[in-house]
């Protein structure tokens, strides 16, 4: 067969760790998870770059590949990211730090780099110890298995294999001007039984510093990541990673490479929220006309983490009583008589007291917008969570029975 | 029929309201419930003293009775007070605030007290107004009813007629050398459809001063009601008042005063708890060798308000993972290589690590006890708190359907 080179090239993936350049992952079946699906993915960075930036939970209670990657990724460099579902390797003690740098070794020895600039990720179950006669010969596989660029799809293999109670892989990327951003997630909004762990990967061939690469990532991580609030629960091992190769040559402006990174991370957690199995309802809590964007932010968090709040938008039912009681908890500046809340654009409290009719308010469909004003200011934040539900007790107390 | 004046007199009651001498107390029907059941009721002080101190919710959305009383009770005394269920008069504005007004004004004329001694009570949904043409008439109905003392138990009245989706009224009491007390709460630990407060009424006939009792009171919500956190969602209408009559003529030490408060408010926080209908389980999270009785306390909520920690004990899953990562997003003093976890006394967590298998816990009953062993110090505190079920969600999700 005879073709033209552009038809015989195909497109790189427009998505994934593996849509900018100098980037190769893998995701192989090591036989951590009993039910034989992927499980260990493989994120190397082939430069001519190696900068890394990172955020981890603010848990105390860290896993051993947080405390392990923190410190390597402190240097502002990483070659690769080896990630594995089956075990969260938290709670762990000496063992499971032991455990994490032989990940570390096994992956810098399989690729010729220091361990030193392997950066470890997993989710499971807390306090297990990882098998690690299994996890090892899964590295061997996925080393041999990594791929990426023009039609080999790396990234779709690594995504799937970081699944945990996910029902999809989850993946984004951004394409500016003479260079790319691309990312995977992993997250089921709801957190599922023992598997409570958040962990991205984003790729680019940007030519960033590591100091920029921090400041885009925390810029991008506190409007995006961290104000997805599914259950109020802070896992142990929570990870967000940022690699650039410098592969395209191109140097971005900050301000528009932070813009493109905030775009994929959005974009990523918004898949996390859509994706939680338990939910019936996804809630946009947008509090606006607050005095600072923390007040804003802090009385989004408290209506989301209201139980009361959360099982009322389960059933349908518009009760603002009980957003206003949330409000009422929080330190935000306002008076509880200029409040104002609408519920899919009904205004049904006006003044801190009785507005439009309730029963006006449609709850039938799968989004939901809360409105909170609190006349304090011009501030505003979106906080993003989820309805608490009858699939939520059941996915979370299932784990023994 | 003859009898001895012993036998003639039947005994006061041993709990509730009119436990004490110098306490009348009534329940009536004013017609506020849909379902026809008891909803207003009074209790009066017949003095001698008429000392009186409250504590409320310190939700900054407080309903229009709570910013009433907490005006009234600032002087010290209280004649009377009435409380009302089927309905909160939160968020609703001037209105809501006048008839709260009317309210007291109404039982001042029909005790002949002044109305500025008279507290007042209400409890039910948020955001809709009391209707006063029920109401009104029914405070005539409680005053006519007024009832106490020997063989006369208006207290059991008013604790019914206080209920919402309360099972059962709850009533304690406690004997002093030559005093009692006694009070009656309402709230069924899991906050149900928009009726979510706990009201307490605690009477005595020792003769206490106001200051006293007000450190007394304080006290003693501090290590009860204070520490019952059923699904961590703060109620618009909390409201805890202690009247004391003096009619006993005694004046008790305050330390005997104080332990004896506290015991009947801990007994009612316990039934609270108990008669939490959503509830599989009463779970008490016991923090101890903390730095501090705050950091013990901080703990114990935090762990107490894990959506995954609750859901995990209703699936009777020993998850101690998800303890240790409510306890990571303290700030109490700790080493997370140094925490200890127990449950129904099985030390599954040692050292932050791998304790004995969590298969040798029970949870198949009703009573949960976590120990959590912060290594730090000589503190401690319990937190009571209560499973997340099916029948929480469903409790509180099925108002509009």
């Amino acid at each position: 067969m005879t073709t033209t080179p552009e038809a015989a090239a195909p497109a790189a993936p427009a998505v994934g760790v593996t849509a900018p350049a100098g980037f190769r992952a893998a995701g192989v079946t090591a036989g951590l998870k009993a039910s034989g699906k992927p499980d260990l993915a493989l994120v190397v960075n082939d430069g001519p770059l190696r900068h890394a930036a990172a955020v981890f939970t603010s848990n105390r209670v860290a896993a051993a590949p947080v405390h392990w990657s923190r410190q390597a990724v402190s240097d502002g460099r990483a070659d690769a990211v080896v990630l594995n579902s089956g075990g969260a390797n938290a709670c762990t003690g000496p063992l499971g730090f032991q455990n994490t740098h032989a990940t570390a070794e096994h992956v810098g020895a399989a690729l010729g780099v220091s361990p030193g600039d392997v950066l470890v990720c997993s989710t499971g179950l807390i306090g297990e110890q990882l098998p690690m006669d299994k996890l090892l010969p899964g590295i061997d596989a996925a080393a041999a298995a990594l791929a990426g660029g023009r039609g080999e799809d790396g990234g779709a293999a690594a995504a799937t294999s970081i699944m945990t109670t996910d029902s999809v892989p989850k993946e984004a990327g951004f394409r500016g001007s003479g260079y790319s951003i691309g990312g995977m997630a992993k997250g089921a909004g709801m957190l599922a039984p023992g598997l409570a762990t958040m962990l991205v990967v984003l790729t680019t061939d940007a030519a960033v510093e590591p100091a920029a690469l921090d400041a885009a990532l925390r810029a991008a991580t506190r409007v995006s990541f961290d104000r997805t609030d599914s259950d109020g629960c802070m896992s142990t091992n929570d990870t967000v990673i940022l690699l650039a190769s410098g592969a395209s040559g191109t140097a971005p402006g900050a301000a528009e490479f932070s813009a493109g990174l905030a775009a994929v991370c959005t974009d990523l957690a918004a898949q996390l929220i859509r994706d939680a199995e338990g939910a019936a309802h996804d809630i946009t809590v947008r509090t606006f006309n607050a005095a600072t964007e923390e007040d804003a932010e802090e009385v989004g968090r408290a209506v989301a983490r209201s139980n009361l709040f959360k099982t009322a938008i389960f059933g349908r039912d518009p009760n603002w009583g009980r957003v206003l009681s949330a409000v009422g908890t929080t330190r935000a500046a306002f008076e509880p008589d200029r409040l104002n809340v609408a519920m899919n654009g009904v205004q049904i409290c006006r003044d801190g007291g009785i507005g439009e009719d309730r029963s006006l308010v449609d709850l039938s469909g799968r989004e939901v917008l809360v409105e909170i004003d609190l006349a304090a200011g011009d501030a505003e934040a979106c906080i993003w969570t989820n309805d608490l539900t009858h699939e939520y007790v059941h996915e979370n107390s299932a784990y023994s029975s």
